[in-house]
């Protein structure tokens, strides 16, 4: 990776890892990067993620504990985010993932049941290093929890998730294509892919 | 604290100090220890906890992290604890404090709602540390989720949590003296006083 390291200290980087478990989000950003003639490729590692109610805060220390533990020599990311509904004062939030795992989109609907208020937004926060410096990138989308499961495509709680400004299908109704358009991870994302080609150097 | 912490080394420990927020466990530890002759001191530190399923590793690393980053020269223990419903795949789990301050108990007992399978357990896991070596202790007690929000003591799901072993109380309705005759947080705690107060040198 001698080659990449250069590119890196250059501030020209034309390839990154994403430090994820999860390939939807994977595919999700590997379509945003190539738009801007990037290339990532996954790095299947065990993160270390913290208890908080901050997406930045978990980003942030996931990030710093890959770079002392096993830092693989290439600039790389992490990425965490959340469903955030306004009448569960935030639930499910940071624990999104471990929520959805035990009582699904079902639970959080039974939760919701009877609620008028359906407010809710999904947030995403990146944190990239170039081995030395760390920024991060916040994207986020507001819409309303559906009243059933609606779609097939993406994971998690993107069933029940319709964003404010789509034709009113739900994130799951939505092809990765498409979702990429709206998404508060995709929005995170661009705004790292910008920041790449831009002519910063960090 | 030069006496105490020979007293550590000597495996003589008669006080330690219990590193938590919370001043509800932190009563409920103090009673027990008392049983023993050993006294206890609140240490109101800022803890890590690492996201994670296993209330072990949660309680080791908080441990860990604490002894390298602000070790107090004094033998101290953590204390982890989470509410596992069945019904609902052990949600919510190591993160029953988060869900608490979202959705509270009427937001499990929504969730409840039909559910006729009621069995739960608390599960507690303290990780106690003389400076050098780190030990645990797990207690738990099994019990239903009540039907409604039932007593006034205690903290968390306490009003919606009765134990098995106890009359039909919640342990909302116990006092902390009763609470203490069946808690998975002092059958913890009493495994540590019985090993502090046994012959055993670490």
């Amino acid at each position: 990776m001698g080659n990449r390291k250069e590119g890196a200290l250059l501030g020209k980087v034309r390839h990154v890892l994403f430090a994820t478990g999860n390939r939807h989000k994977f595919q999700e950003a590997e379509m945003v990067f190539s738009e801007y003639g990037l290339s990532v490729e996954r790095w299947d590692v065990k993160r270390l993620e913290i208890q908080s109610e901050s997406l930045e805060d978990i980003a942030r220390i996931s990030l710093a504990w890959l770079m002392r533990e096993a830092h693989p020599g290439c600039p790389f990311f992490v990425e965490d985010a959340g469903l955030f509904i306004e009448a569960l004062n935030g639930f499910p939030g940071p624990y999104s993932s471990y929520v959805f795992s035990k009582i699904g989109n079902k639970g959080v609907l039974k939760l919701m049941d009877g609620v008028k208020d359906r407010k809710a937004k999904f947030v995403s926060v990146v944190a990239f290093t170039n081995g030395e410096n760390v920024i991060v990138f916040k994207g986020e989308v507001s819409g309303f929890i559906s009243y059933n499961v609606r779609g097939e495509y993406g994971f998690g709680f993107d069933p029940i998730f319709i964003p404010e400004d789509g034709d009113g299908r739900s994130f799951a109704e939505l092809s990765v294509n498409e979702k990429n358009k709206l998404s508060h991870r995709a929005k995170a994302i661009r705004k790292l892919a910008e920041w790449l080609t831009s002519s910063k150097i960090i």
